[in-house]
C-alpha cells in the first residue's frame, strides 16, 4: 500500500505584489509524492501563515501542526483522501488557517490519485463525462466608466460571451456611480452578453444599501449579484434575495468547509454557489458542495482567481454537471501564475473550457518556469529549524 | 492624539504540550502601548500561525499583513477601536487566521483604553456595575465514570455550584457508555448541582447520533448540551434542538466574527451562545453579540479555557447584564496560564467572581513569571527577518 512519502509546500509571489484586488500575484503551491508518483495542488491562501499551519508546534490535542496528520499516511483511494481530510480536520480544528491550507494538499492527493491511476479526478469522482463550460472572463471595474466600457468591449473583441466585473469603487460612492458602470458594463458586453456583479461584500451587513443597488442591477440585466454582503451574514442574503426587483443572488468563494456551503444553500437564498477548491479544502468537500447543490436546484460554478492548476482542481468537483454551464475564468493573471502550469485550459472553437481528459488535474507544473519567483521562507521555534523552503523539482 | 506606537507578539509555552484537549498549555499575548499607556491582551488562537498572519508579506489588496492596519493608528476611544478592528477585517479579508490575531490586538486596545481612562473595560462599554457570576468548573470527562464521579465531587468540595465535562471519549464509545458517564457526573454534583455537557462537536453533522445522547442528558439534568454538532451546521444544530426530550443547546465558541455568532442565535436554535472575546476578534465584537443575545433572548456565557486575563476579556462583553449569571472558569489551568498574570479572578464569598473593578482589563500581566516559558521565534522571508521575539517587558 503506498504511503506519503513527502509534502512539499512552495511560496512563490510577483517580486512585487500590489495593493490591487488581483489574487494572481503570489501563490501557495502543495507537492505530495507516494508510490513513486508526484501530486501537485494550490492553496487559495495567505502563503506564510499556512505555512506555518503545517508545522506550528502543538497548542493541545485539537490544534495539531497540519503535516502530523499527512505525513506517512496510506493513500491508494478516494477514502483515503476522505480519512487523511478529516483527520486534519479533527486534529487541527482550533487552528483558523486549516482549511485554507488542506485545500493545497487534497488537491495535491487528488492529482497524485489520479496519476496512479492513470485517470483524471473527474472520472474517479464518478463523472463520465467533461462537458465544456462557458468561461466567463473576471475581472475588475475600471476607475471610470469608460474604463469599464473599454475593459467590457475588450474581453468581447477577445471571444467571451460572458464577463464578471467586480470588487474597486462599486459600493463604496453613490448608487448613481454603480449604475454608471453598470451600464456602460453591459453597453461594452451587447445585449446578448451574460454581465456578471461582484459586490467584493462591501456592504457589510447591510441589506438596505446593497438592495439599493437592485433597480440598476435589473436594469443592466445582470445574471447575478455576488457578495453584496458579508459571508458571515446569511439571513441578510436571505432578506436581499426577496427584495424587489429581483436578481439572483450568487456566494460561497469564503466557504472554508463544506458545511458552510451547504448552510448557504439552505439558508441565504442564493441561486449560485460559487467554490474555490483552493479554501473550501479541496476537491473533497468542493464535490459534496457540488452534489448538495444539484440536489437544491442551486447552480453550481467554480470560483477561480488564480492559475491553472487552480482552474482545473475548481473544475473537477462539477466536471459532469452538464447543466451547471457558468466557468470562472481569470483572464488578467499576473506571470507568477501563468508561470505555475507548462500547460493552459485553452477556449475550444465555440469559446469554451472544459476540465482536462487527462490523469489526474492534467496539469504540468513548470518548475524550471517557477525557480525565479520562489520566496525563501525559513521558520525557527525554540532554535529549532521547523520551515525552510524545499529544492523545488518536478 | 495618541497614537499606536508599539505591538508586540509574544508566544509562551510549556516546556512540554501533551496531546490532551487542555487549551491552557501555551498562549499568544498581545502587548499594546501608545500615550505612555500599555494594554495587554491574549488571541486564544495557534501562536504561530498567529504571529505569521501579523507580518504575511501583502498576497493582493485584501490580503495585507495585520500589522500595517494598526500601527501608527490613533486610539482615543472605542470608536478608534472599531475602526482599527473593521479596517484590520477588510484588508486582511483573505487572510483566514486574522480574527483570531485581531482578537489579542483588540483586547490589548481596550486594556489600553482602560489605563488611558483610568476606568474598566465594562464601564466604557457602557454597564454600571459589574454583576456576580456563578462560575463553572470547567474541566474533562474522566476515563472511566468512577474517575468522573471523583472529578465532580472535587469540583464540589471545592465549592462550585456548577461543573461542565467535556470532550475525552463522549460520543466516541457508546450512548450507554456516555450515559454511564452522565449519572456519574450528576451524582458527584448532588442533586442541586448545574451541570454542563459539552460534546466537542463530535457528531459532525449527524443529528441522529447526537439526539441519541438526549435521554440520558435529560435523566442526568443537563442545563446544556454543547456542540454536539459542527460549527458550522446550523440548520442540523435546528434539527437537533426539536428534537426530544428537549434538552438547550449552547454553542459559539468556535464563533470568530460577530455576524457568525448572529447567524447561530438566528438560525442554530441555540439557548445558550457562548463567545470567547479571544477568537470572535475581541472585546469590540463580543460586546456585539452580547448586545444581540439580549435582544434575542438568549442567555450569553462566556469560553474561556485560559489564563485570567483572557477571564477577564470574555467577561467584560456581558460584565453589566445581570441575568446572563453563568461563566465558564478553567480550574485545571497550566502553570504556563497561571503565569500570565499577577492577579487572579477570584471567587467571592458567595462563590462568585466578576469582572474586576479596576483600570482597563484589571489584570496584572507578570513579565518576569512568564519569562521562563517565552518561546524563541524566527521568521525570515526572503532573506529579510519579519518577526523576531521581542523583549518581554511590563
Amino acid at each position: 500500500m503506498p504511503k506519503i512519502e513527502s509534502v512539499d509546500l512552495f511560496y512563490v509571489s510577483m517580486p512585487v505584489v500590489e495593493d490591487i484586488s488581483d489574487g494572481s500575484q503570489d501563490a501557495l503551491l502543495v507537492r505530495v509524492s507516494a508510490g513513486g508518483k508526484v501530486g501537485w495542488g494550490e492553496a487559495e491562501a495567505a502563503p506564510l501563515p499556512s505555512i506555518a499551519s503545517w508545522i506550528a508546534p502543538m497548542s493541545h490535542g485539537f490544534c495539531h501542526p497540519i503535516k502530523t496528520s499527512v505525513m506517512g499516511q496510506e493513500l491508494n483511494s478516494p477514502e483515503d483522501i476522505k480519512r487523511i481530510n478529516d483527520t486534519v480536520k479533527r486534529r487541527s480544528l482550533d487552528i483558523l488557517q486549516t482549511d485554507h491550507t488542506l485545500s493545497g494538499i487534497d488537491e495535491a492527493l487528488w492529482d497524485l490519485l489520479g496519476h496512479m491511476r492513470q485517470e483524471p479526478v473527474w472520472k474517479i469522482l464518478g463523472y463520465k463525462k467533461s462537458w465544456p463550460k462557458t468561461p466567463y472572463a473576471s475581472q475588475l471595474f475600471g476607475l471610470t466608466p469608460q474604463e469599464t466600457l473599454n475593459k467590457a468591449k475588450a474581453v468581447v473583441a477577445d471571444g467571451y460571451r460572458a464577463s464578471k466585473f467586480g470588487w474597486s469603487n462599486f459600493g463604496m460612492t453613490t448608487v448613481k456611480d454603480d449604475a454608471d458602470h453598470l451600464m456602460a458594463a453591459r453597453e461594452g458586453l451587447g445585449k446578448d452578453g451574460i454581465l456578471l456583479v461582484d459586490a467584493g461584500c462591501v456592504f457589510g451587513d447591510d441589506v438596505e444599501r446593497a438592495a439599493k443597488r437592485l433597480p440598476a442591477l435589473k436594469e443592466a440585466k445582470a445574471t447575478w449579484y455576488e457578495e453584496p454582503l458579508d459571508r458571515d451574514a446569511l439571513t441578510e442574503f436571505k432578506a436581499l434575495s426577496k427584495k424587489t426587483p429581483k436578481v439572483k443572488l450568487a456566494g460561497g468563494e469564503g466557504a472554508y468547509t463544506y458545511l458552510m456551503a451547504k448552510q448557504m444553500m439552505d439558508i441565504a437564498g442564493l441561486s449560485f454557489i460559487q467554490i474555490d477548491a483552493g479554501r473550501i479544502g479541496g476537491i473533497t468537500p468542493a464535490k459534496q458542495a457540488a452534489d448538495y447543490a444539484k440536489k437544491k436546484g442551486v447552480t453550481f460554478v467554480n470560483h477561480t482567481f488564480t492559475s491553472h492548476l487552480q482552474l482545473s482542481a475548481s473544475l473537477q468537483p462539477y466536471a459532469g454537471m452538464k447543466d451547471h454551464e457558468i466557468c470562472e475564468y481569470p483572464v488578467e493573471l499576473k506571470t507568477v501564475a501563468k508561470a505555475i502550469t507548462r500547460n493552459q485550459i485553452g477556449r475550444d472553437k465555440n469559446g469554451q473550457v472544459r476540465a482536462p481528459d487527462a490523469p489526474g488535474l492534467g496539469m504540468e507544473v513548470d518548475a524550471d518556469a517557477l525557480k525565479p519567483f520562489l520566496v525563501d521562507v525559513s521558520i525557527k521555534v525554540g532554535g529549532k529549524s521547523l520551515y525552510e523552503t524545499p529544492v523545488l523539482r518536478k
